[in-house]
């Protein structure tokens, strides 16, 4: 058996939505009446998205997990993915582990592989994932049922699903810029390398929120998104996100103490522009407030109101008592143009 | 403005077909009423698909014309795609002719650009692909109106569409092999850097067409896959097959002289098992020949009829008097097992 039919092995199963899945020159998906197919592709390279030794059944996660954020972000029901592979080499020994986490998640979610590529190249794993949304949406007029980062209006509050930032905390950790305690570590470092995408939530909020995003780039960066499709400016209150990051709010000593320890910038560089979250941002109407609780509860999935859209352009960051706070980021004053990104 | 908005710059474009393009997290398609939706990925990592010295417009077509070939083998109508991209650095005078070529081979099939991602990495080019059949085949009982590798029958003919090997020949020549004459290597070098990929031939076979599978790995590879779905064996006319080669068939001397100057086991390892040649290689019924005839001549397409599905397992080569041919090609006995491949 050659190599690549040892990668079809781990790869290949039985179809059960697709009309035909893989082993043939496409695979065949229909949607249900009424459905829209949402799409998305994200592309991991060695290095840059994930250390070369990371576990490979967490890199399996992780790589179809990004993707299924995108589908939560717009309420979309997965149903299934392609995956193309570049590999140095065909090795066993990394393989099985990594189709383990990659179909674990996907069965988890009812998602199927329906087909891909495998060649020979540097480490590359491109994922494509579709799922479905309705074909109409709640407002008059809309031409889809899927949540999306336009919609919005001035007045609407802003949430953020989860917890945010311990992510960019364990990447600091593992990247030698900070020492955390191994019970803290082993923590985020779940964070970064198993998130969990919210795709309960995001089902839930079909009809509720009025947009939203997923946070892979950082919270401001990609509230900042949702911004620039609604044409409109925010108010965050910083408190109520920094108290999002697990790590410091399960601090033996507390919040201060923690503070003190990493400090204050740090926290905030995490939490406000740490990204790869995959927790999902999103707006709805005050008048809203009950079903969104509903939504979250339904989901099992919190979520915390942290500010509100407004009219004037521009994001502001104010504290408990509606002060402005000027938070020293790196990335704060380039939120909108990140080194890399999505069409 | 940050070098990744420049990518987005060249590739972002007004929606057209899609309920959602570019700059959400997911894009939205709608199948029409009654259609299924074709799904096809490839990835090409420089280096091993192409040469990384590849003039970058012609590149931006192959990438896109492999996975329109992946839809032409079902007779899918192209809607869409998606474009996932690693570059080591975002060269301006790189990505313009690559968006070009891409785009304008995009715009000619009216395949939509709808989502992608960008990152810096090795350079690797992932796409998607999307198109349309119908639902229903012409088969009773029939889950779908696609073309596909299975469902020929013993006694259906064996067809091949263009012509054969030259990309093969260029490949050859370009890696010092052999010598071709220039403007001999132009036309086969045209053929390994700018397929045409037979998406009108696939529309027009729909209902006509018993199986069918596009040539990328070499014919003998491809044609392994409809005998291996099928259950069949099959007898090839290696003549018929062989004076497909437009270099020579078109050699001022004749085939004759060409086979003495580049040697006959490379016509033969050309055409058989070249690969990169993205033409069709489909069966249809004996009774099918004038409706063969006739989707050749509406897709301009030329088809030759090269042998015979038979019961019995296993691929025969025989000449012009259906005597047996034992070609000498260096991956013949492992044609089913390609170094890598589609999931």
């Amino acid at each position: 058996m050659g190599e690549f039919e040892l990668i079809r092995q781990f790869f290949t199963r039985p179809t059960r939505g697709a009309v035909l899945g893989v082993g043939d020159d496409c695979a065949l998906l229909q949607s249900a009446p009424g459905m829209q197919m949402a799409i998305s592709t994200d592309m991991l390279v060695s290095g840059r998205h994930f250390f070369a030794d990371t576990n490979p059944q967490a890199l399996g996660h992780k790589c179809l997990a990004v993707n299924l954020s995108d589908l939560a972000a717009c309420g979309a029901r997965p149903l299934a993915f392609t995956l193309a592979l570049a590999l140095p080499d065909a090795d066993e020994a990394w393989l099985a582990p990594f189709s383990q986490g990659l179909l674990a998640l996907a069965d988890a979610h009812g998602c199927e592989l329906i087909g891909g590529d495998t060649t020979r190249g540097p480490l590359n794993i491109c994922i494509t994932v579709f799922g479905e949304v309705p074909a109409q949406g709640s407002r008059t007029g809309a031409v889809t049922g899927a949540l999306l980062r336009s919609g919005a209006h001035a007045g609407d509050d802003i949430y953020v699903s989860g917890t945010l930032g311990d992510a960019a905390l364990a990447l600091r950790a593992l990247q030698g810029e900070l020492l955390l305690p191994p019970e803290v570590l082993a923590v985020a470092r779940n964070r970064l390398e198993r998130p969990e995408p919210r795709v309960a939530l995001g089902l839930a909020l079909r009809g509720v929120a009025s947009a939203c995003a997923d946070v892979s780039d950082g919270l401001l960066g990609d509230l900042g998104h949702i911004l620039e499709r609604c044409g409109l400016g925010a108010e965050v209150q910083t408190d109520r996100a920094l108290a999002l990051l697990a790590a410091r709010a399960q601090c033996a000593g507390g919040e201060a103490q923690f503070d003190r320890q990493y400090g204050y910038s740090t926290v905030q560089q995490c939490v406000l522009a740490g990204g790869d979250d995959y927790e999902l941002v999103f707006c709805a109407p005050p008048a809203q407030r009950a079903a969104v609780a509903q939504a979250s509860a339904r989901s099992a999935t919190p979520v915390t109101r942290i500010g509100s859209l407004q009219a004037a352009p521009g994001l502001r960051l104010v504290d408990g008592l509606g002060r402005a706070v000027a938070p020293k980021l790196a990335s704060f004053d380039h939120f909108s143009a990140p080194s890399e990104g999505r069409l």
